[in-house]
């Protein structure tokens, strides 16, 4: 079991945006997200949300899920940058939903996990 | 430690949406969507995306997170719905986030978390 | 030749809009709509928009394009409450249409329905 | 009164975008979405709409409407492409607009502009 095999994806993807989001490396996509502002930001939440549906659609006839699975990894990432912009990250979205399922030694861990 | 902590919320939700589809009870909200076809959780995955980013634009106006927050967990949740339809499961998405952003230990462990 | 034969139908449903956005009559729709809020209407424009990209998709698919123009009408209606929400209407739109096209004529003249 | 002044603006756009539907210019926008297919036409469409939303939003705050109009011009233009793609025009939304508001003298006004 190495190190990492106890983070989970949210958790370590969460950290990486808050990384970037102070970045001032011109490289970094998620720093120009930032520097363009919210709406930039919200398009993007947008164009993926519709990306997603088409692929889903097109998933639907072909039998091949890559393309949807592809775009709702984009429609999430975005809208952790959105999170990220207002202060919040992928622990907020957890805990809401174990709340919703009754995930109480779920919710408690997710809790845990932002601070 | 308890059991469930162990878990994660998303592998744990992707349990409970797996149960609902196969279930025949009229009181799931779940089973109805997986009834209704997949248009009619692609209209919610449309809808919850615009309700998510009215309420990232309100929050930014009043410092409010708490709409924004619950908006995005109903378009993950109504995305994994989509993704359950299809046959897929969140450790898809987890997978292609771990890829991208080079996570190689976690990758493998969101792989392991399906089967 | 009729006295509505000469006016057309955007500036018309532009008229209806105005009417009813002032109205107090319960059972109207659009008046609904307004006292519920620009968030309300632009949920409307959101769903609408996803609905009339599936029906596209299915229409693709079909050849049955009843369903697309029925989205497409109900998208344009909705945007159309919400430009009457913020005090313009259907003019204002075809009047930026024409200007790009270079249809100087047909400017002028959408600028005259307005007035 | 000029001779373009008894068109509207609908029905000349209409006809342009006919027009360059079937040109194999490289430099029209309008031919190069025709090539990329349905899926980027429909992509343009939610795009726009999201824009839309936001322009509104923005528009509600500032008390400038120039953006709302401007984005809301865009949205119809690309979904007059989603149409031109499937074989209809703006007449076929018309109609459907006019029927739904009994305006019996336009639709058939509507209606003979297609033909």
């Amino acid at each position: 079991m190495t190190a990492t095999d106890k983070l989970d994806v949210l958790a370590e993807l969460s950290r990486i945006l808050e990384e970037r989001k102070e970045s001032d490396d011109d490289k970094s996509y998620v720093a120009s997200l930032h520097r363009k502002g919210l709406n930039k930001i919200l398009e993007k939440v947008g164009e993926e949300a519709v990306e997603t549906v088409l692929a889903a659609k097109d998933a639907e006839t072909s039998g091949d899920n890559r393309d949807v699975i592809y775009e709702t990894a984009d429609l999430w990432f975005h809208s952790l940058v959105m999170l990220s912009h207002l202060g919040e990250d992928a622990s907020a979205v957890l805990s809401e939903l174990a709340r919703r399922f009754d995930m109480s030694g779920l919710e408690e861990k997710a809790s845990r996990n932002k601070h």
